[in-house]
């Protein structure tokens, strides 16, 4: 662990609430997390990116919902009936205003809400949500079906009930730098052009994240450096001057790394064995590899890598084989982006796994000596928060850094705020 | 070009024609290539794996069909009926035993016929071809629609006609050394196990070549080796000691580089969005794929390397970007190939492109000096037959190496002939 790095925005705690006798300074940004059936958020200021609250909507649509926050050292909790997202802000909404405990006096004082929105197809970037947004998010449906038709709904009922602006921040935006040649598939340019395929890539808040802060903790922003955000859901983004220039997800989020229970790469000319041998449909295959396959598919156990560590150390051979499968591929595509940086100066773990399981980051970085990565396996071990666990002989710093994807959002959500003003 | 090398077996000249007079020794193969509608030939006498003749039947089941034939310095071509694949091998063996200028006095000298067959499912290996390699043959089909459908009616026709043996050499056989960490796809082990769905990778008797020659050639067994097939159609094979440890191809020849006409590498989940789209059925899709995609794809042009570099030079974009994605998709393979070697010896490039555009070598070399791999132009640019291209710092050597895919699958063939005698 250095100690004397410039402290990053702190995505965990949260500030107790501030008094906004000068609100002119001060733009507040609520920042979603949206679920088919949740709403998560953060509140920050801009002026310091200080998180002033957070809080969740679970189980939206159902009779009851629980909806919680905490605001500096006040937690509340609170059971009511909420229909749809729009109801979701408004009762979060109510919270934020509280009048003992609140973070703001009046929901006017939130300038925006933003959101990592997964697929924009021909819209990559960041947006005002307007009714050309949510269509070319409805076009991408088919390519993201877990995702686009909730996020959707949901813009449309926070939409129906509020003025305030609503900003969506595609998780392709970060990878537009990627240059044509390792971002076109090689199909016919017709489908290219008119379907949008390509390999977006996602994941683009946290790879942007770990762009900044590893800039800013190596102290150069000329940096190569590979973000491997390892978590529920995986990809590995290879970074040159602050730009996304190779990403391991392609047209949709499911390609890649192997997840939790999704497949990653696989052979498209392998269905119609598939169908044909299991009677299944396209769309029943597609969603069972989705769903079935990954971590999960392999083990046969769980897509949890904690449950497979605890099952292979027990001796269970396709736990063992889930953990090494996921290893190989991240080693896999490690070594491509390795290719297309001419080299690497950093290489870091975020995310979930990334951050807190050094077992995985260990296998990784093993038998790179020949490349000039060389891991300190004791620092692994002791990692804790944003830290270092290369040897003194490494050419390739490797670090551990949280990401804070939130921050991100917020600072997008303001960036488009500045430029089209409402 | 090193001059003092061990000869390799001579793909390219025939030699004279011999006597048998001491039969015994010499063991005679004919290795067939099949087409749907051709099939074309080398007979080797293993006994010094000379090439004594070659030759090839076109337009199978035509009204006429060309039989060629090329014994020494005689050159035979024939106009008649061969309507089938069994019809094909008579025609064949009536000019190998010319009673003026053959090469044998008799069919029965002919010990066997093998083939590299592709995709066998879960027979990989060499095998005499039996009802049951028929039979594994036949469940592969929707996998291998292309290969393997014409395969088994050519052996079907040829065993309908002869006793001679036929021992098919699985493409995948010299991937079965490949860990399974490397090998299996993130999917339910069921589906694996019951449809032997995994990345069998295939080009293995080039592959298989190649490892053998380059050991030779760098004068030890224990080499790390990435091998470069680049051709018609496109792997890449990591060898360590002499064996396969990781392949670019998966459970289809389809996927991996892009290839000629066929996509590579594709995601999957794409496939509803295009069907959505264009209204294509799923098999159009897949066949669109596989025969309008690749480099034909990309440039909307022409599937052949030669065509893009002209296109590409008269300031054609497309080309360009075809031409870049091949050389990108290539790198990032060999990247992966190297983190899991742990460092490399030697990058070998073989076939068609691999062995005589010098242009796509360099751009695959380049900027790789940080791994300490460097190029020579130079020598690049004189690289004729089998040669070094590497400069003299380079901690990696760098080859082009003909292969000879014919004269593997003889010796296995013979191999095989050893283990199981009619």
């Amino acid at each position: 662990m250095q100690t004397d790095l410039p402290a990053p925005a702190d995505p965990t705690t949260v500030a107790n609430s501030i008094t906004l006798t000068d609100s002119d300074s001060h733009v507040l940004v609520l920042v979603a997390n949206l679920g088919s059936t949740s709403f998560k958020y953060r509140l920050y200021d801009m002026a310091d990116e200080r998180c002033l609250a957070r809080g969740a909507v679970e189980r939206i649509g159902d009779a009851e919902s629980k909806c919680t926050a905490s605001i500096g050292d006040w937690s509340d909790e609170r059971t009511m009936s909420v229909p749809d997202h729009g109801v979701a802000v408004e009762a979060c909404l109510t919270q934020l205003t509280d009048p003992d405990h609140g973070a703001i006096s009046d929901a006017s004082e939130v300038a925006a809400i933003g959101f990592k929105a997964v697929h924009g197809g021909r819209l990559s970037g960041v947006f005002r949500v307007d009714d050309d947004v949510l269509d070319a998010m409805a076009e991408m449906n088919a390519a993201a079906p877990a995702h686009n038709p909730p996020y959707i709904a949901a813009m449309k009922a926070m939409r129906s009930r509020f003025d305030l602006p609503l900003v969506a921040a595609f998780e392709t935006s970060f990878h537009q730098t990627i240059p044509a040649a390792r971002k076109e598939y090689a199909i016919p340019r017709k489908w290219a052009d008119e379907l949008h395929l390509r390999k977006w890539g996602f994941h683009g808040a946290s790879h942007r994240y770990i762009a900044t802060r590893s800039a800013e903790l190596l102290g150069r922003s000329d940096a190569r450096v590979i973000s491997c955000h390892l978590g529920g859901s995986s990809s590995l983004t290879a970074i040159e001057s602050g730009q996304s220039v190779m990403t391991t997800m392609g047209m949709t989020p499911q390609t890649g790394l192997p997840q939790n229970n999704r497949v990653g790469d696989f052979d498209p000319f392998a269905l119609p064995l598939i169908m044909q041998r299991t009677g299944m449909t396209l769309d029943e295959t597609l969603a069972h590899l989705a769903s079935q396959g990954g971590l999960l598919g392999l083990s046969g156990r769980s897509g949890d890598i904690r449950d497979l560590r605890e099952a292979a150390a027990a001796g269970d051979a396709n736990s063992r084989l889930a953990l090494d499968v996921f290893v190989e591929e991240i080693r896999r595509h490690l070594g491509g982006m390795m290719v297309a940086l001419g080299g690497v100066d950093a290489i870091v773990f975020t995310a979930g796994i990334g951050e807190n399981d050094s077992e995985l980051r260990e296998a990784v970085c093993a038998r790179l000596e020949a490349f000039g990565i060389v891991m300190d396996p004791i620092a692994n071990k002791a990692v804790e928060g944003e830290s270092t666990f290369h040897a003194d002989s490494s050419r390739t710093q490797l670090w551990v850094i949280p990401t804070n994807e939130e921050i991100v959002v917020a600072r997008q959500t303001v960036a488009v705020l500045q430029q089209t003003p409402s």
